[in-house]
């Protein structure tokens, strides 16, 4: 059973093509829906995914360039015109306090609900977000300004008490959660039935990793270590492994590295320069250091 | 001959839907394309029609609603990316000056050309750019915020020099711009040809008015009248004209009565309120008013 939906908005860079967006992606979790970054257009990138905007609560921004964070006002201001309440909260480092509330004033006028900047330090890691299923922590990168990406990590769930047991010894229905939470039951004749008899493990937390725009960053590798999914800039190709040292961004190459290095479980790769009119190359440089990479392009639905 | 093409590319309102794309149009004269307005968005939609960035000069932004100006940012950045010198001008409302500088400062470092906002006032028409072909004026619109429309406005061309007269009469070279300005030639033995016999008029000036957001709005008539094509908003229905009313927006049949008032040569229609799942109807109203009306819609290109 997949936990976790991921849907890609845009997965370009800087300067825009006809065949890439700059970055986004929606990211689902139960009823829940999880921006992260926003370049210009994703509003209707993230519409024409058929994604409800009214599901959207939590918009996590890894750096302030232009193509991660030019489509807030706009999404912001169409939030606005539906009919909506509560708050919404941007997940930014400390600058968006300074940029974004002037635009919301001007372009923003009478929303419905509150619009909040968290700001978050880029330069350590730490939760910035918690619900009862879900942690989302920052991802210290690596680039040209201050950036981040973000881990999303279920919680460790309860184990599942098995039906037919519950059953048999007759367990009553206030005592499931502790034998839920591992403790052991014990029968009005005093036996002790082990809990491992009661239950089986929950499927292990899953967890998702964003990485964009950062250089290789070997400080990422505990951070990030047997994620479900590692999403890792590839702006660049071997062949231009000085321009993506210069620009503080990765190859497909050293994405492919921190894949192996972290023993992640399954790598996308995105974030791609203009100068590429596919994307093959940089794959096949990838997956010569992780073979179970795949390309990130807009539309793409991957669930895990 | 055709002296203009519109390139629609969007004529969508605020809330954006999947139809239509929010405000922007590309105005191409001889080797200039000139931009008016500019959602969010508005750099893409312009490369997919093949419009070549580089020969993007001047922007002209009707108001500072979002859906109007939201692209401007990313489309400013993305030409920084380009190598190109000179300046780039953006002609809005003063309130631009307060808004964009420092949104360049931040997204846009380091450009290799001049960012220039000129102001205009959108209380009263002016001209506020020209060219040795083309002047462009400004329309004083009534929308909830400051708004001008704009008009584009080919200057009186030259009268046209027959070539078998000028050969017949061997007019020599350094005569002939006063003829066709407009004198007379006199022969050696004093005889006078008038200019009629040697001369044709110009095509008369292609004149293009754009006019977006805005009530109907009388004031406009005598500055648009007999335009040869004419953008007017038409966002509502007659089922909405409350609507429009109260929002200060038009409705497709006011846009209709405008046409026929200022006895302009073509209406096209555009700004689609999101509530509309097709057209036809608004269509339909402004044709009831004035028949030679077309709906705009991305990607339409129209020469005139």
């Amino acid at each position: 059973m997949n936990r976790f939906e991921l849907s890609i908005l845009g997965c370009g860079s800087a300067f825009p093509t006809l065949r890439h967006n700059p970055s986004a992606q929606a990211l689902s979790h139960r009823d829940r829906v999880f921006l992260v970054d926003c370049g210009e257009g994703t509003q209707q990138h993230y519409r024409r995914q058929g994604l409800k905007l009214m599901r959207l609560q939590h918009i996590f921004i890894s750096h302030l360039h232009g193509d991660h964070c030019l489509g807030l006002v706009g999404l912001i201001s169409t939030l606005g015109l539906l009919d909506r309440g509560g708050e919404v909260i941007i997940h930014a480092v400390p600058d968006a306090l300074r940029i974004f509330p002037p635009l919301f004033e001007t372009f923003c006028q009478e929303l419905p609900f509150e619009v909040r900047i968290e700001p978050f330090s880029p330069f350590k890691s730490a939760t910035i977000y918690e619900d009862d299923t879900l942690t989302v922590k920052t991802l210290p990168l690596k680039h040209r300004i201050p950036a981040a990406g973000f881990l999303f990590e279920e919680k460790e769930a309860p184990r599942h008490l098995l039906g037919d047991m519950a059953e048999f010894y007759k367990i009553p229905h206030y005592r499931r959660a502790e034998i839920k939470a591992g403790a052991d039951f014990v029968l009005p004749d005093g036996t002790v039935v082990p809990n491992s008899r009661l239950t089986r493990p929950a499927a292990p937390p899953v967890r998702y990793a964003y990485c964009s725009d950062t250089a290789y960053n070997e400080k990422l590798i505990p951070l990030i270590e047997g994620v479900d999914l590692l999403y890792h800039e590839a702006t660049f190709g071997d062949e231009a492994v000085a321009m993506a040292r210069h620009t503080l961004h990765s190859t497909a190459r050293q994405a492919g590295l921190m894949a192996r290095n972290a023993r992640v479980k399954k790598l996308m790769i995105g974030h791609f320069s203009a100068r590429y009119n596919d994307e093959e190359t940089l794959l096949a440089e990838a997956r010569e250091e992780f073979a179970d990479t795949i390309l990130a392009r807009e539309g793409l639905r991957y669930s895990f």
